[in-house]
């Protein structure tokens, strides 16, 4: 048997004391499957005197995650610290300057600065593995960069943040409130104290940006991704959603169109009889739309301590069946020195379907101006519905239209000239239908 | 850059043609991609004058698959020939004994002889990829192989022959027999002229078998699986499944007992609500159940000369992107060597929910008499539904029972004591439940 694959583990957190735990129970048929032991010869993590439920008993502490990957005599660098910059950033380069190899779950790092990363790995013929950071335990960077060679993808679209596909899911079976939602998400330990990042979109935005560099072979851009989160999904846009045949859910989009690439992140209405709107609470989706392959569609858990590790893992395992010397797989799918700017396509000329929910004054003539101003801009209706629930004399009504394809930019002249009008009683909610 | 990757292709059909279009249009790219060139050296057919609407200028003819093995100056032999014997066979032998790479694309080889096979390619340093074997473009062979490494699976289940899902898709959706619909698959080129092999669940056993050992690593056992096709599934069925909230799949499914390891194929009814229900037609999906990642689906096309080639490609790109000398990767997910034997669970002690269907004589006591019949079995029903679309005084009656889960031998025991009783007017029809 080969020399054992020594690894050092910085961050034992909920993804690395998993790690650890794992790699201690299963290391002899670990052995067997990649022909080689995989041993922990250093850890790191802020606070050594917390007990993590795991034996660190022979391995080796730094205090730090950078003086772990500068000083200890290892084949591979896990990190899974976190955070964009700081002593993740630190570790990773003095790893990859040393050319042993990287295993990182930290989307935020990639997003930020995957490009330099993984020109320093090439450059030095180290790997670097990160399946774990795009939809956890779901193996779409695998899919991507290796599954899909020679392909050329047209769209990757998936819902990739487990906490506010649990809010969605949770006021369309309940019939709560965004809010009350919100609360037991937290209560659940599936949404942070703060959980901006989240329902913002901007944890979505990190992982679509990765995406969609190893589908379309772009520099990493995640500054430029337009942004919607689900703050704004009441229940009535859920229940009329799902009246019209469809359902909400938060996708992250990036597709090719004349003008660019179209990289979005907002709340979207699928197909009710869709495979991708059967995915409930915390599970995550990622779809792959290429010319070779056709569609390819996974399924399967975006976060947690194991399904996480459980990625880290398979990253570990790919170093440790190699052989030393093997370099193998660019990074980010192509070569990063190959990479291309980032053409962004303009969200003005995003093309597609939309519903449109207004609340307006129960006033004569309010209909047929809606009507008329969505023609005026060309905009073709598939359904425009009026209704009160109950019906009060002179109590708001809420009118809601479906369009066939059109313009994004259409859609904008249209709600501004509507709300010119003044008989809207509150903000006009706009959400995109998405073909899956 | 490295040398470049020379590769043979022996089987020039559907999937074999496709390869070489796309290997030709996007060499370039390809070459980025992989850090080398693909070159094709040699190819095998049988047929040296038919047009394949492909250029094989410059590219050496063999007259048989087994001489290309042999002779050619090649790194990798693709096979696309197909067979559980004869030339494929042999050339496959041939090319492992050389240490060449081989590609194939035959899970009926695989079935037969993967284990055998895998020794051979594991003892002279050689890879041997088979993606496109089971489930046709979906990468799951990589999942099981690669990203699920140190998980224990508990199960695996899939919709696997794209044929079954089409015909039991449209007899749903249109209403139909099951003979129209065939006629229609085959008229359509889903179905071959001898259809058996599909619709009686031989293709599905096949790739069952593979996922099996794969999943648990027990050698390749394809005579050991319980089958039954779709042939006997009529409109009934599937209209009563409908109203149950079910939907009838042809599944293969493997799992752990406590007796072994189950592996059956049969018609399933499965959640009406449930992601693997609403994969429709052709399309192929597999689930996968393990310990540390939780539960894993992916869906995508599993037959077609671009999707099969297009897992074909990325095996030969999984080669080319590797150094040569770097071995890698266990064939069968575990050295070939340290595969178990396979423990068959008998399916008499299978447990799970069942349906039935009973016509049975209009005659007082029928009803009863069935309910006494499950009792004496200890089988708990969930319902048990007494219908006549139309009352026709005499005419025959339909009884629909939804059992809780039990032993498949009450099932079978129950069922033969109401046959006994000679007041069924017809075979009784006993349909599964999986739990998805
Ligand atoms: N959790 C998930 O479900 C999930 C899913 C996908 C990806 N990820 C990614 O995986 C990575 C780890 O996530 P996690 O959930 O395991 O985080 P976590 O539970 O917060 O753990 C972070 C670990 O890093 C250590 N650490 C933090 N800052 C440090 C510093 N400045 N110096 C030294 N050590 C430091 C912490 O030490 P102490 O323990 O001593 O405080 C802790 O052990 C992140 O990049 C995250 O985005 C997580
Ligand atoms: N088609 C799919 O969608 C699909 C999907 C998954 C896996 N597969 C697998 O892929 C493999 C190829 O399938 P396919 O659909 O491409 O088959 P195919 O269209 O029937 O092509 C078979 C090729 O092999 C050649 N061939 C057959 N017998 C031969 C022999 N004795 N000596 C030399 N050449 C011989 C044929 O030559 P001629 O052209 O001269 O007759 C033909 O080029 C099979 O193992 C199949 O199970 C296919």
């Amino acid at each position: 048997m080969a020399d054992s694959l020594r690894i050092g583990i910085a961050g034992l957190g909920t993804v690395g004391a998993s790690l650890v735990r794992i790699l201690q129970q299963r290391s002899n048929e670990l052995a067997i499957t990649c022909g080689r032991a995989i041993e922990i010869i250093a850890v790191s993590a802020r606070d050594r005197s917390r007990d993590r439920g795991i034996d660190l008993t022979g391995i080796t502490w730094f205090d730090t995650p950078e003086q772990l990957a500068s000083e200890a005599e290892i084949d591979v660098f896990v990190e899974l610290v976190g955070g964009a910059s700081g002593q993740a950033e630190n570790a990773v380069r003095a790893a990859l300057a040393r050319g042993l190899h990287v295993v990182t779950a930290n989307k935020a790092l990639l997003a930020k600065h995957g490009v330099e990363l993984a020109t320093i790995a090439e450059d030095k013929g180290a790997l670097l593995n990160f399946e774990a950071a795009v939809a956890g335990g779901i193996p779409v960077i695998k899919a991507l960069r290796e599954s899909l060679t020679g392909n050329h993808v047209s769209r990757i679209y998936g819902i990739m943040n487990g906490t506010c596909n649990y809010i969605l899911t949770k006021m369309e079976k309940e019939g709560l409130s965004f809010e009350a939602c919100l609360k037991e998400a937290q209560r659940l330990g599936y949404a942070e104290a703060d959980p901006a990042f989240d329902i913002e979109g901007n944890d979505t935005a990190h992982k679509l940006a990765i995406l969609t560099t190893l589908a379309f072979g772009n520099k990493i851009s995640a500054d430029d991704i337009y942004l919607e989160g689900i703050t704004n999904i009441s229940s009535e846009d859920i229940q009329a959603a799902a009246e019209l045949g469809y359902r909400i859910k938060l996708l992250g989009v990036a597709q090719v169109t004349e003008s660019g690439i179209e990289q979005r992140v907002h709340p979207t209405m699928v197909p009710l009889d869709s495979v991708i709107a059967q995915v409930d609470g915390v599970t995550n989706a990622v779809a792959i739309e290429s010319d070779i392959l056709g569609e390819l569609l996974m399924v399967g858990p975006g976060a947690g301590g194991n399904a996480t590790a459980s990625a880290v893992l398979g990253d570990i395992a790919d170093i440790a069946k190699s052989r030393p010397g093997a370099q193998q797989v660019p990074v980010l799918g192509r070569p990063a020195k190959s990479l291309t700017e980032y053409r962004r396509a303009k969200m003005k000329s995003h093309e597609g379907g939309y519903f449109i929910r207004l609340t307006v004054k129960d006033q004569a003539g309010v209909f047929a101006s809606i009507a008329t101003r969505m023609a005026d801009n060309n905009i073709s209706l598939e359904s425009i519905v009026q209704r009160q629930r109950v019906h009060v004399e002179g109590a708001p009504q809420t009118i809601i239209l479906v369009t066939h394809a059109t313009m994004e930019d259409a859609i904008r002249k249209a709600v501004k000239a509507i709300k010119n009008e003044k008989y809207l009683v509150s903000e006009p909610q706009v959400i995109r239908i998405e073909r899956t």
